[in-house]
């Protein structure tokens, strides 16, 4: 069925100028009285794309409008092209994929992975890998910083994976959806404050939750003294906080700066939060230790 | 324009028992010599989508033939409706919102994070958290099993985050990457040597690059000893290694046991991957120290 797949039975009309003024439906059209001229039965509430405009920007006004084809102005209102929803389902694919590379820390490639070179998918895994791998010595030089911590209960350090991998998954959740909401248009930069409270509420609740059933874990099952259980409980209380709050606020901060969000998520957020997630343990256990 | 969006120009045929045997254009129809009958101009090479057939199965026919429209059948191949694109393009959508939460480790829910209250957003992450944090204990056993290692050389522990990070991120970009190619159809589970293949040769060179910056860096800027920098820099390329192969290979065998692939990225391949980190780390060590 070639011929039909691109067929679109929408008239758009232009006038003497090539100015776009109008539209109207081929049913429209023959159900029309035969004296009527097409000013007269064409609709003049015009929904049209610019050649100016970004392909995610006509991707938004599709899923607005559920039109099956838009028409396409240049600057001066005439009208150069029309655009097919097949096409933007292509777009729609291309800026999801850009999205799940960036938050992958890969850099961006429109070309296949099974097509892929085995050297053009190092290149575009190894910057990330080798700016993030730098970065985490950042961590590791706060252990570096509170060896004493870790000398004098050496117990500390077995909580310190769980500790990050539970900062960077809380960040992670926030950072994802934050992201995704800002490109399905969900969520915008000027709900800023809202999303803060949420994201302020969320933290809260969810990090009383996992420090209440860490607290009861360690003192049942691990069997630890009552001190380290109350540091890492605490610990884990600010930690989801502090992770909920960068992963959801670097995203939306990064729209308003006109950097695509989907950069500031996944393993830049973890490095981050990783990090902090540290300097709030040893902070708390030498605060409770008298250190 | 509201009359225009849904009016679909495309005329499908059914025999007399609603069977649906022909499709042909308006336009076809309009140019076909005045005696000719339905069934001398339709075409009989028909796309269709079956009642039972998945909504996703259905977006991926419409990216594949570019349609407009596709007509609906039941298990009897009669004509029982019609899908257009822009129901479509919802449907791409949702399933991509999806994934995005899975591989973010947050429950599905087709909520919008501005609408859903702060119970049921608390809701959707504290299962995986609470998962995650648990299983994060092994990796601190882990810790805890080579704590003599950790004491006869205390400067071990400075590396633990970084190591950890690397991992947990390489990991991330193949099972990220690996799960939306499956999602977009770019992947198959059929390629599963092929992937293979290309994620342990990519894995060696990614691995080993980073091993020898990290190398260089210990031993000029950090100046730690000779026998720490190899012990971390082996480690890393068993690491990176590890980590593609996980992260890599998970969510295609999750796709051949009919489970989502995007539940197996994130978060989940991030857990497996740290405690892996870990025991090739202080096996390196121990083996290298002769402990």
């Amino acid at each position: 069925m070639p011929c039909i797949k691109k067929t679109i039975y929408t008239l758009y009309v232009t006038s003497t100028h090539e100015k776009f003024v109008g539209v109207l439906s081929l049913r429209e059209l023959f159900s029309a009285p035969e004296e009527a001229t097409i000013e007269e039965v064409m609709h003049t509430d015009l929904v049209s794309v610019n050649v100016q405009e970004d392909q995610e920007q006509a991707a938004q006004k599709f899923k607005k409008y559920d039109f099956i084809a838009l028409p396409v102005v240049d600057t001066k209102d005439r009208l150069v092209g029309i655009i097919t929803v097949d096409d933007i389902i292509d777009v729609i694919e291309l800026e999801t994929t850009e999205d799940f590379q960036r938050m992958a820390a890969v850099g961006s490639s429109e070309e296949s992975y099974m097509d892929a070179s085995i050297f053009s998918l190092v290149k575009n895994r190894i910057g990330w890998l080798l700016i993030l791998m730098v970065s985490a010595t950042f961590t590791g030089g706060i252990i570096g910083r509170f060896e004493h911590t870790l000398q004098s209960i050496a117990a500390l350090n077995m909580f310190i994976p769980m500790l990050m991998d539970t900062g960077g998954n809380a960040g992670n959740q926030s950072s994802t959806l934050i992201t995704r909401g800002l490109a399905t248009g969900d969520i915008h930069t000027g709900d800023f404050l809202k999303v803060l409270f949420k994201g302020f509420s969320i933290s809260i609740i969810a990090g009383i939750i996992l420090s209440i059933v860490s607290f009861i874990k360690l003192m049942t099952i691990e069997k630890v003294g009552f001190m380290i259980a109350m540091i890492v409980s605490l610990t884990l209380i600010f930690t989801v906080m502090m992770a909920k709050l960068v992963g959801g606020m670097l995203p939306i901060i990064a729209q308003k700066m006109k950097m695509d969000p989907a950069v500031m998520s996944g393993p830049l957020i973890t490095t981050v939060v990783d990090a902090l997630s540290l300097f709030i343990y040893f902070t708390i256990a030498n605060a409770l230790l008298g250190l």
